[in-house]
């Protein structure tokens, strides 16, 4: 039932149309267990560096994140800088410090390598490989990656690809790693070469998802006012993963309502900077929104 | 119950990476109409010219739309050559010849002024504005238009949105005619124009819509190989009008299962060039694709 994310932790620099935060908590296995944690229990694999503020720590330990292997290095905390223009949908990397993710090895307890439901947060694919190949009796894995890394490390990825049952991708990545501009045919491509569960997250535009021939497509929830994307993708896989974990059997309907879970956890995300709005959230928050998002969407 | 649709009745000549095809029937009065014609009673208010094939004419009257007002005038009939690239989202336009429609004025018989549900297709504001006005008891109206006519006759355009139940309107023309980029805003701002229903169509990303301040959003129906598109939003309009035509109520289920309706029959006009797959169409055909439309989105 529990989850272990791989990712990174991150110190993130943000401006929007909506202001300026400097080195907020961030990083995808942040994101993704801010917003798991809402459905089971998370154990948290990163790396941060000496200056990593304690209250950071504390706060993920009150939000029930598990951090035995958050592990506290000599250097500094991995940086990203950036800022969103006009509709909000593409971040520009101001700039980009990795500090301790640069040698980064994951180090994990004995117990956390019986966690059957893994996520492989985007970070280095030979990181990801490395805590994969050491988990004793994974159920469900899904993978997460950024185009650095189809560009860079294409091999790695396709070999990890073999190895998950879900891949998360947004669209522009979806197109890149598989050669394909269709989304559907980019989808049935990135299944032939291995993960039995393709999900593709168009933003604004909601996800798409192959599962054994089948296409399953939701809008995202619509929101009225962006404050700051940035983790609304991890958000999601957070939402989505967190309540797969919790499901007996990966059916039609519990993967609709863990797409369901995920967008309505993306949503509140880039309500607020870094994960300000996830961290407030109310049980009822949830259950409202979800309620809302299905009569929007239920024929 | 019936319908009665102004618009544009034009030969396309189209250029798609399937393929080319000269002076097909095309149009968005033809367009709509061979949507709607599957849901109810269709007659056409349209303008052609001496040259326009007798056999358009025939395949229209067997296809069950009424002809009584499609004018013949002296001149040649409007023609329209397009092309799309790429992902097929835009229509480059490669020539317009107006012909006739340059001094169209709709005439109609006294039956057709009784008609109560009616769709104002894209064509000069001033002409939907002049057959708006010879109506008689309309009960819902809907109203479509373009960018040309946003840039041009704005003044008209926002005199008539007063005088509407539902515009529709894609993305760009959302955005133009309400000077808001937020698509819900943009919305929001449509509706306190006048319209009382906004449709906003964003193409493979399905449509969005605000009625009474409840939204209600769904996908595209994902097709695997996009033909042509031309006609694709028209082909909306029409399940959607000819669905809400034989609705007693408008209520929020009526209008999910409109816009699946729009949606469906739009995933059959992309599938092939002009209305050659709309023309195919089977009643089986519909209700297949509108059963795995559900199962796709419902929660």
């Amino acid at each position: 039932m529990s989850i272990l994310v791989l990712g990174t932790t991150a110190l993130d620099t943000v401006t929007t149309p909506s202001g300026r935060r400097r080195e907020m908590l961030g990083g995808s296995a942040v994101h993704f267990a801010m917003s798991a944690t809402r459905f089971t229990r998370v154990n948290l694999v990163a790396v941060v560096g000496r200056d990593f503020p304690r209250r950071h720590i504390d706060f993920l330990k009150k939000k029930g994140v598990g951090v035995a292997s958050l592990s506290i290095e000599d250097g500094v905390t991995f940086r990203w800088e950036g800022e969103y223009h006009g509709d909000l949908n593409t971040a520009l990397t101001r700039s980009t410090r990795l500090g301790v993710l640069a040698t980064f090895r994951p180090r994990i307890t004995e117990e956390q390598r019986r966690i059957e439901n893994i996520f492989l947060a985007n970070v280095d694919p030979d990181i990801q490989r490395h805590l994969l190949e050491r988990m004793r009796a994974p159920r469900l894995v899904g993978l997460d990656s950024m185009n650095y890394w189809i560009d860079h490390k294409r091999r790695v990825l396709v070999r990890l690809l073999k190895k998950v049952d879900i891949f998360v991708a947004n669209d522009a990545e979806a197109r890149s790693l598989s050669g394909e501009t269709h989304l559907i045919k980019a989808a049935r491509a990135l299944r032939k070469m291995g993960a039995p569960m393709v999900v593709i997250k168009k933003g604004e535009h909601g996800v798409f998802v192959l599962f054994k021939d089948r296409i399953i497509c939701l809008p995202a929830y619509p929101v009225e006012t962006i404050v700051d994307p940035t983790g609304a993708g991890d958000t999601f896989a957070g939402g989505f993963m967190g309540y797969l974990a919790t499901a007996k059997k990966l059916h039609a309907a519990a993967i609709k309502k863990a797409i369901s879970y995920g967008t309505i956890m993306a949503s509140f995300n880039v309500e607020g900077f870094g994960v300000e709005r996830t961290a407030r959230l109310t049980k009822k928050d949830i259950t409202g929104r979800l309620k809302r998002f299905r009569d929007m969407v239920s024929l």
